[in-house]
C-alpha cells in the first residue's frame, strides 16, 4: 500500500517479479482494495493477499512505522519476522519503513542501526553508497559496520568478491574530516576486532569522487550519505535539464539533437535514479528493500528481484559471519550505554 | 605564493584586478622570485611586494596554517589585521588559510567559528551556500551564525535586499535531519536573540534542490557543506563527460555536436565551478577570499573583484550589526565551554 502510485502499480510489479524471475510474493493490505486491481491483471490464482486493514501514508513517518501494527507495512515486517516471508518490499514513506522494520524484523546482533545501501551508476560497475538516510546520528563504530553490510550487499548483489571500502569525508588525507569520520578512519584502518573479517579498507573518498568508481563501497552517515544521494541526483537533472536548453536554443542546434537521439536516450536511461533500483535496508534481521516514492511496476519487479537476490545470497548469513562474535559484545555495550 | 599556477598566474590576476577594477593590489611572497615575474608582466611600477619568505605548500594543512608566521598567507593576513589591506586573496590550501585567517585575522565578537560561502551557479540569481568547509563540526549556534553572514553576503555581492535563507537538511519537515539540524531548526525560527537582527528563514532545503534557487541562502555545517559542493561539481563534471560520448559516439551525432557547438559552450561556462568565483571566508575581522587552487590569472582577478565588492560593501560591518550585541554575550559563554 505504500508509493505513489499504490497500489495498482505495485501488484502490477509484483505479478511480473513473480512470472519473470520465479519468486513468490505476498501482497500486504486491505483485500477488498487489492483484490479487484488483483482481478483486471488476471491473477486472481496467482497472487496472495495477506490482509492488513492500515496503511501508512506517504508524508507519515517513524512514528507511524513504530505505532502501526495493522498497517501493510507492519504485516510484511511481521511475515519475516515469523519466516513466513524471505524479505520485504515496500515503496512506502522511507522513514516509517525503517522505523517499522527495526521495530519488527529486529536489528541482527552487533550492529544497533541499519544502513540503507543504495546503488551509484559508475562505470563498469555500479558503486554501494551506505548509509543513504536509514541511521541520521550514528556513532563511529556504527561507520565500520555499514563498511561490513556494504561489503556484503556488493559480494551479492554485485558479484565482487573483494570489494574495495572507501570513507567519504573532506579532505583525502587520514586526519581530514569532522570529529565522526576523523575516529572511523582510525577504526577502519585498526586490525579487526575480536571475530569480524577483514575490510579492505582504501582510504577517504571526497564528493567529487562518489562517481570516479574508485571504490566498491563508499560508507557515511545517514544524513551525509542522503544529502550526497540528493545532490548528485539533483545535479545530474539540472545537467540534464540544462542540456535540453542548450540542445534545442536554435534551429541548427535542434536538427542536431535529432541526429544524437539514441545516445541521449541511453545517458538519460543510465543517470536516471529509477532505473538503478530499489535501496537495501541492511542490518536486520531479514532483507528489507526500499523502492522509490514514485515507482511504476517495472520499479517494483527490479526491488523484487533485488530482494530475492539478496535473500538468495543468504546476505543475513553472510553479514552475522562479517561482524564475528566481539563486535557483537562491542555493540552491546554500545546499546547500554545509550 | 598559493596554488597551482603561484606566483605567475597570481601575479598576472592582481595586475588585471588593479587595471580593471581599480583596487590597489600588494603581493606576499619572496621578492627574487615575485620581481622577475613582475617584470616581465612590465609592471614593475605598479605591483608592491610585501616581503615574505616562507610559504605553505598545497599539500599542507592547518598547522602550517597556524604556525608559519613569515608565510605568504601569515603575512597577508597580518597585513589585514594592521589595517594596511582590505583583504586577502589566496588560491592556497584552503585548510591553512582558514587556519593562518582564524589566528591572525581573529574572529568577529559573536561569531566563535567561520563559514566558508561559495556561490552555486542558479538561475536567475545565484545561491549562497555556507559553510563550504571552514568548520566541520559547528555548534547549532553556530549554523544560525552562518546564517547572518550569508544575508550579508548575499546583500553586498548578488544585491538581494532580504535575502530567504533554508536549512540543508534531510526531509522537508522540520522534525527531520539529524541532531545538529533538528536543534538549528528550532533556532532558526525562534525570535532572534537580543540585538540580533531576524533572518527570513524559509525552512529546510534538500541535497535534490540546492540548483533549485528556491531561497538565497542555504546554511549547512562545513563537512555536509563540503561533500554537497563537491559532489555538485563532481556529478557535473560526470554528466558532461558522459555527454560528450553519447554526443560523439556515432558519425550522425558527430554531425549533431558540431551543429550545437555555441550552446554547448556556453553550457559548460555557466557550469564550470571556476566561472563562479572564489569562496568567501566569513566571520572574520576583515575579509578573505580563497581562490580555487587550479587558478588561473583569470579566476584570481574574479577573487580580486569579489574581496573588493565585499569590504567596500563594508560586510564586516553588517555582520556586527546582525548578530548583535547579546549574541555576542552567548558566543562568548560557548567559546567558554569549550
Amino acid at each position: 500500500m505504500g508509493g505513489d502510485y499504490a497500489p495498482d502499480e505495485i501488484v502490477a510489479g509484483a505479478l511480473a517479479a513473480q512470472r519473470e524471475h520465479g519468486l513468490t510474493t505476498l501482497l500486504t493490505g486491505p483485500p477488498a482494495r487489492l483484490r479487484p486491481v488483483i482481478a483486471r491483471l488476471g491473477a486472481s490464482s496467482d497472487l496472495r493477499v495477506v490482509p492488513a486493514e492500515d496503511s501508512v501514508g506517504m508524508g507519515e513517518g517513524a512514528l507511524a512505522g513504530f505505532r502501526r501494527p495493522r498497517s501493510s507495512i507492519a504485516v510484511a515486517c511481521q511475515l519475516v519476522r515469523r519466516g513466513q516471508a524471505s524479505a520485504v518490499v515496500s515503496a512506502g514513506s522511507t522513514g516509517a519503513i525503517v522505523a517499522s522494520a527495526r521495530h519488527r524484523v529486529l536489528p541482527l546482533p552487533g550492529v544497533p542501526r541499519p544502513g540503507l545501501a543504495v546503488l551509484l551508476p559508475t562505470y563498469p560497475k555500479p558503486t554501494v553508497l551506505i548509509d543513504a538516510g536509514a541511521t541520521a546520528d550514528p556513532k563511529p563504530e556504527m561507520l565500520v559496520q555499514f563498511g561490513h553490510l556494504g561489503v556484503a550487499y556488493a559480494q551479492i548483489a554485485l558479484g565482487i568478491p573483494k570489494p574495495k571500502v572507501g570513507l567519504l569525508t573532506i579532505g583525502a588525507e587520514p586526519g581530514k574530516g569532522n570529529a565522526l569520520t576523523r575516529r572511523a578512519h582510525e577504526l577502519l584502518t585498526a586490525e579487526p576486532q575480536g571475530g569480524a573479517q577483514p575490510l579492505y579498507f582504501a582510504g577517504n573518498i571526497e564528493g567529487g569522487d562518489l562517481m570516479a568508481g574508485a571504490v566498491d563501497v563508499i560508507v557515511t552517515d545517514g544524513f551525509t550519505g542522503n544529502v550526497a544521494l540528493k545532490t548528485l541526483e539533483g545535479a545530474i537533472r539540472f545537467a540534464a535539464g540544462e542540456l535540453r536548453t542548450a540542445l534545442t536554443s536554435t534551429r541548427a542546434a535542434r536538427l542536431g539533437a535529432a541526429l544524437q537521439r539514441r545516445g541521449l536516450r541511453e545517458l538519460s536511461h543510465r543517470l536516471e535514479p529509477e532505473s538503478y533500483g530499489g535501496a537495501a535496508l541492511l542490518g536486520l534481521g531479514g532483507t528489507v528493500v526500499i523502492a522509490h516514492g514514485a515507482s511504476t511496476a517495472r520499479a517494483v519487479t527490479s526491488a523484487c528481484a533485488l530482494a530475492a537476490t539478496l535473500s538468495r545470497g543468504e546476505i543475513t548469513e553472510k553479514i552475522r559471519e562479517r561482524i564475528g562474535v566481539s563486535e557483537q559484545r562491542r555493540a552491546h555495550f554500545l546499546r547500554r550505554e545509550r
